[in-house]
């Protein structure tokens, strides 16, 4: 199967969070509202580095999804960062390939918008993805610390 | 010493770009033009949610710095992000508490900015600042995945 990446509409909301809930850490915490999730949408797209992409199968049905944020920065020698959160494809469509489509996709909108540099962070509970990031490529050599703020 | 933090400005890039290379890790890699720092600072200040942050001495002596990112998102019920990057002290002021001055500072903006989680990678060999990010609360829950592009 071959996916086609677009950037998200509004529309697409409700599908997107539909994947995210869709996955063993996400079932538990992707219980906002819908108007929740329409408007963190609105503040990404305001956000005019910060990109909702989107996976459609060939009848434009929303099966997969990532979030890519372009950072500028002085580290590195000024290197430019593209960031990708949110990984998801829907889970019975998973083993089939989908995962390496959708990072040649990130790869592509990165280097379109000068990056140099691709970086994620991966919960250290999921082994099989480690396997994936380490097949296509990325290394990892980094902890990645998170606080939640009450 | 008390720090005081403000936005960076852009004759603050030189100080900031000494820092950054005033490190184990930055020594080998910061040898970038000064022209190539400026244009990365002008890009961040075009990205209205990327901001440079400096810390200054009693003599505005820029001392400090840290890179905040915003990032608005759908997942975990729509949180927003704060992103820290790019984190020194300078060598001679390190182990006096800079740092967790620095955090407070990281933490305010984060609040400031509607985030209800902060996050960051720390390449795995600093180990000095394992501990550092520990007693500040962080959890090293994940692993960060890097790739350059050629």
């Amino acid at each position: 199967m071959r996916l086609r990446f677009r950037r998200a509409t509004r529309d697409d909301v409700p599908a997107v969070v539909e994947l995210l809930a869709d996955d063993v850490l996400g079932s538990t915490r992707e219980r906002g509202a819908i108007e929740t999730y329409l408007s963190a949408f609105d503040a990404m797209t305001a956000e005019a580095n910060n990109q909702l992409i989107v996976g459609v199968d060939e009848s434009s049905t929303v099966v997969a999804t990532y979030q890519i944020t372009f950072i500028s920065g002085l580290s590195l020698a000024a290197s430019r960062r593209a960031q990708v959160e949110s990984v998801r494809v829907a889970a019975r469509l998973r083993g089939q390939g989908l995962g390496q489509q959708m990072f040649s996709d990130v790869e592509a909108r990165a280097r379109a918008a000068g990056c140099s540099l691709l970086q994620l962070t991966m919960n250290a509970a999921r082994s099989d993805s480690a396997r994936f990031y380490a097949a296509l490529g990325f290394t990892g050599s980094h902890i990645g610390y998170k606080m939640y703020l009450d």
